[in-house]
């Protein structure tokens, strides 16, 4: 029996990266896409608890089922699970192919990495794939045999439980690309600036523009992996958890 | 000089819940209240890239600035930073108090949470605070003092760089509230069944409601926590790297 993949994105259906994705993928089990009919990039892992969901189906054919919501990356995973897929469980859930790098602390911003990481959550082997490229046209043929030889390896030898991968391709020609590396999620945070300005009828309004900063110098990191032309994975869990901060609290008199 | 605090939650401006906060917090502190508009539960990390925004200045006193902008309860943080603070630093991000329960793998979810850990990322203490207590109109008062004291403990002695607190308050008598317990985070899912419905137009629709299992036993988690009457407090982090499967797949073929 060919295995049942789950695919969804955060940059909407009719982005060139799930496009990718999906042609990728069709050769290798029984498809079910479930995407956002709208871009949701850095929607992160929300959830639509406030309004009903509406399912299109866009395409239906032997083992290929293809459909739209008007929600969140895991809108759509709990979507699929909850409505056509009802008690079958994926036997992989793959996201992306993102517009754009999802490496270092944009794993907690990322729509991508949210879908995966909800996959792992249920138990299902899942998969976050992104190119580093945020263009609407950009190239994904470069790192689509990496991208089979993965999905091949996690569908014949599985995951860690509740454990999913973030996977990101470096934008570069694939005779650069060195290779692929099992990194960890590297340091880094985000700040901002406001750009001030002012409407035609006189109010005010402004946007924020982000800046990256790095706080990592190690070579072990995704971050490191990329800028040196590798492929990074990263397993990824999802407990918050500070294990080293639970005794250290523990000893502080108010905890006691 | 009195601490610079930051107050935000994700029930939005008008909630019960950070009206509670505000009273603890405002004689511990220069106050800094920015957040969202409308309710923003369960949006977890989400962020607005495609939108500018509006401050709405609903007040302004000695010690006393209380705005709202369109956006998520990350984006009340980002925008505070980038705009009204400019270039000062808070001492602490408070964020809630949650209308609900923000225990368990309701922390990947929260949009309370997501608040806090955002001021953790930026390296500033911050602390999440949640009541068992989905109703709009939930009594508050019972928590006060326990929160009073950890704000004043945290402004005191700090949090371990990049950890922020979990803290979920149980919705019982004050006298039954046992005391406070450091925890874990409890593994746990949801699962989801939908609801079909047809609108008067005769168009299918759907809702989608959430059912929560937990899959935690042990008595060191905050589910157990909280199901025992106790303040349940978990230090949080952001690396989402799965340290033990990284030599798992470093062994594997493809990998390697």
């Amino acid at each position: 029996m060919l295995p049942l993949i789950l695919i969804t994105n955060d940059d909407g259906i009719h982005a060139k990266g799930i496009r990718s994705l999906i042609e990728i993928a069709k050769p290798l089990g029984e498809i079910v896409v479930m995407a956002p009919k709208k871009p949701m990039s850095s929607k992160s892992h929300a959830i639509t608890t406030d309004a009903p969901f509406r399912i299109k189906t866009l395409q239906k054919e032997e083992n290929y089922w293809e459909c739209h919501i008007d929600g969140t990356p895991v809108d759509c995973v709990k979507v699929a699970m909850a409505s056509i897929l009802q008690n079958r469980q994926p036997d992989l859930i793959l996201s992306g192919i993102n517009h754009g790098v999802n490496a270092s602390i944009n794993t907690i911003y990322s729509g991508t990495m949210a879908a995966a990481i909800e996959g792992s959550i249920l138990g299902i082997n899942s998969i976050g794939f992104s190119l580093t490229d945020f263009d609407a046209d950009a190239d994904f043929s470069q790192g689509e045999e990496f991208i089979r030889q993965i999905i091949q390896d996690v569908l014949q030898n599985g995951l860690p439980q509740n454990v999913c991968l973030n996977v990101n391709i470096p934008a570069a020609a694939k005779a650069d690309i060195k290779g692929m590396k099992v990194c960890r999620q590297g340091k880094a945070y985000w700040t901002e600036k406001a750009h001030f300005r002012e409407d035609p009828y006189g109010r005010d309004y402004f946007w924020i523009e982000g800046f990256f900063h790095n706080q990592d110098t190690e070579t072990d990191t995704d971050t490191w992996a990329l800028e040196n032309n590798y492929i990074s994975i990263v397993p990824v869990q999802h407990d918050f958890t500070s294990y080293p901060s639970l005794q250290l609290l523990k000893n502080r008199v108010l905890y006691a």
